[in-house]
């Protein structure tokens, strides 16, 4: 058989539905909580922040649901995603096993955020709405949003976390030129940031102040609405586009992967490639690993608590169960800006509760090496968040050689680092510090972060 | 038909041979001429700074060249590249044309130059050479050379010119990422780059000091040579494999193009999308128009003569029959670093000379406002060099409206503009300047890069 290194789809071979695994988990998630009440929050909670269509999503328990040929029409411009084998990477490794990875970095945005980000604009679109405010951390999720609400001719107006406002200014003109208003955050422009100014006048941020602040502004009007870009059950949701097609992939490969890895933020990008496999393992009985590589700085998965608290730091949203550090952990500044939140998504907190998701955490020292070697084999250089995916692949692939053993690894690479170019100089130059958030560090902050009782 | 936006090619529909046009040009290009005998430059004129092979290709007259096995596997990593119908474009133009473009941006280098950096690194590699010495601007060229030649085992020494070094240091640091040496040009490690800092030590440096330097270096050791990225035969005829793969992706969509259009540097992305269609022309009688697209700061195509010219501003190269500025031609610091070069490649020379190829330039401004008039309709940022082909496709959807008619558009988006952003972000604060280089100045310039007389 001649040698394929990219495994294509067509368009007519792109999913139609996104795969909703609520419907095939054993335990059920468990429901947000009204932050008031206590009681479970129904769709009245999230009415004034998310159209009607999304909220239906987060908690359906269909298996499958339609996307829209709106959605499909746009998903066209990058959709399937190219799924490689990673042959130049496997030699230089001098690895028996095999490794695949799936590219989201090849859309307009440079990350799978493009997936959910189309979907979240067009629901908005359809039901009036003529706003948006969001957050971005890395600048990722800003950039998918401004060109998804440019496109269906929505206002944007993103949050995008001070620190790395500053370091990747790239990613704040990428967002201008898709017409989006970009301001940092904490910013004077709502309580919840002239609140954080007030007593850190220099604070660099954090994914769940920027929350805070964009969900302040949308509450204010009837036609803004807020967007996030993770942790839901309907953004995961829609990022389960991303392991169908490599299903399919992997069969036109005649190959199935032992391990499936993903770095994780807030959860959707391990999601979207997960689920689908994951989907396998409960109805027909495959045996497939699923990794979930986190910051030792953000620790959530390994070293967080399995509990109900607030998705922002100001409280603002339903408490919502899952692992978390705490929504007043500040995490170090790493330079995988999009793996600094305190929190994992609601679906993939279950599943590691029930024992399904594995999770493992590493420096960025490593993880930045694991980048180098494969920017150099591979060529894409990868962002610094999907380099933790790509540590957590080498370190298959060395057990696996260790053991005697060939695995099929399958790791999503979820975007490219072009606008990360200042984390890789401060790697060069020796610059780049490793943080390991510590247990008491985070009984602090769980200490500090109070949830209502009710 | 269901609608197709991307049209994609698997990797067993890659072409396996480079076309070669001078097997089917009516009159053959004019040879090079060693400067100092005036004689045609044979061989031994080349054998200092290029391989064997390469100098091979750069005289053939074979119409197709076999593309090595080696070239190909790495070409799998990117190619076949996809051709697009811009639908989101056609309709913000409400057109009634049709636009097709071939992206040469999605692979690690973000541009078109990766297509003969492999093969020029491997036939180097192939006859011992250890290092390789090469200029770049804007930092694609040495982004993509750097890649390839770490892929291959060879050092690469880059000569950046000094005001991109500054201006652009995330292609420097991608350079680094991918293991080559990045030197700011004019440098003290050359006597050509100690002479300029010697009467200008805060010279900006130009693509002629750094070409020089490159060559300098490259001479001195036999197992050091230098590599070009555009204006030479043997760079084009890599390229063709643009064209080609685009011939049969234009079969696929039932359609053909009326035009073809590529922005103009030193020719090698406009020869690379063209050539092939262009053979179209000459042996099977399609009427295709071919546009090269130039910035009004440095119209050699347009404004400049067709006569034997130095490819350096030192002097160095064998004179090559060109259109050409004069080797002594500073163009105005436009953002469109790649098309800052004072002459044409002999082989488009040699056709426009013989009416096969049109001609325009643009001011700088304008391709700004394509660009994100196309980023906000196609998704992709564009490279300001690629931007000038937008500007073109959009003057010909444009006057095919006006005149009533629907025309088959085809252009080259040459690479992305990911390291280009403060370019946009000078556009966007309304400080980019249009340039144009008048006749007075150019007949000056032409007049101060007297060559030698026999």
């Amino acid at each position: 058989m001649e040698k394929i290194t990219k495994i294509l789809l067509s368009e007519k071979e792109m999913p139609r539905q996104w795969y909703n695994i609520v419907a095939d988990m054993p335990n059920k998630p468990l429901p947000p909580l009204n932050p008031v009440t206590g009681k479970p929050a129904g769709p009245e909670d999230l009415a004034a922040i998310f159209p009607m269509e999304l909220i239906k999503q987060e908690v359906t328990t269909e298996r499958y649901i339609d996307i829209p040929e709106e959605v499909i029409d746009l998903y066209r411009t990058f959709r399937p995603s190219p799924l490689f084998r990673a042959y130049n990477l496997e030699k230089a490794l001098g690895t028996k096993s095999k490794i695949y990875y799936k590219y989201e970095g090849g859309n307009y945005s440079g990350s799978h955020k493009a997936n959910t980000a189309i979907p979240q604009a067009y629901y908005n679109k359809m039901e009036g709405v003529r706003r948006l405010t969001t957050e971005t951390g890395a600048g990722q999720w800003g950039s998918a949003m401004s060109f998804a609400c440019n496109h269906f001719g929505l206002e944007l107006l993103v949050f995008m976390v001070k620190v790395s406002y500053h370091q990747k200014p790239g990613r704040k003109l990428m967002m201008n030129a898709y017409n989006a208003k970009v301001v940092p955050s904490p910013s004077t422009m709502t309580a919840a940031g002239r609140k954080v100014l007030a007593t850190d006048p220099d604070s660099p941020g954090s994914l769940g102040i920027a929350i805070s602040e964009a969900i302040e502004i949308a509450v204010q009007d009837p036609y803004t609405k807020y967007s996030l870009g993770s942790v839901l059950n309907h953004v995961s949701l829609h990022q389960t586009i991303i392991g169908q097609e490599a299903l399919i992939q992997m069969e036109k490969a005649n190959d199935y992967p032992d391990v499936v890895i993903g770095c994780f933020g807030g959860g959707s990008n391990f999601s979207g490639i997960s689920f689908p496999f994951l989907r396998e393992n409960i109805v027909n009985g495959k045996k497939t690993r699923f990794v979930a590589v986190e910051p030792a700085s953000c620790p959530k998965l390994t070293k967080g608590k399995f509990t109900y608290d607030f998705g922002d730091q100001s409280g603002l949203t339903p408490l919502l169960p899952m692992y978390t550090l705490g929504h007043n952990f500040i995490p170090d500044k790493i330079h995988a800006g999009g793996l600094r939140y305190h929190g994992a998504g609601v679906l993939v907190s279950q599943l590691r509760q029930d024992g399904f998701v594995e999770a493992k955490s590493k420096f960025q020292r490593e993880c930045f090496e694991g980048a180098i070697l494969f920017a150099r084999t591979e060529g894409i250089l990868p962002a610094p968040e999907s380099s933790y995916a790509i540590a957590g692949a080498l370190d298959e692939a060395r057990r696996a050689d260790l053991e005697g053993v060939s695995k099929t690894i399958l790791f999503n690479l979820s975007g490219h680092g072009h606008f990360d170019i200042t984390a890789y100089e401060k790697y060069f130059e020796g610059n780049l510090p490793d943080h390991e958030a510590t247990a008491e560090e985070i009984e602090l902050s769980l200490a500090n972060s109070a949830i209502p009782t009710f």
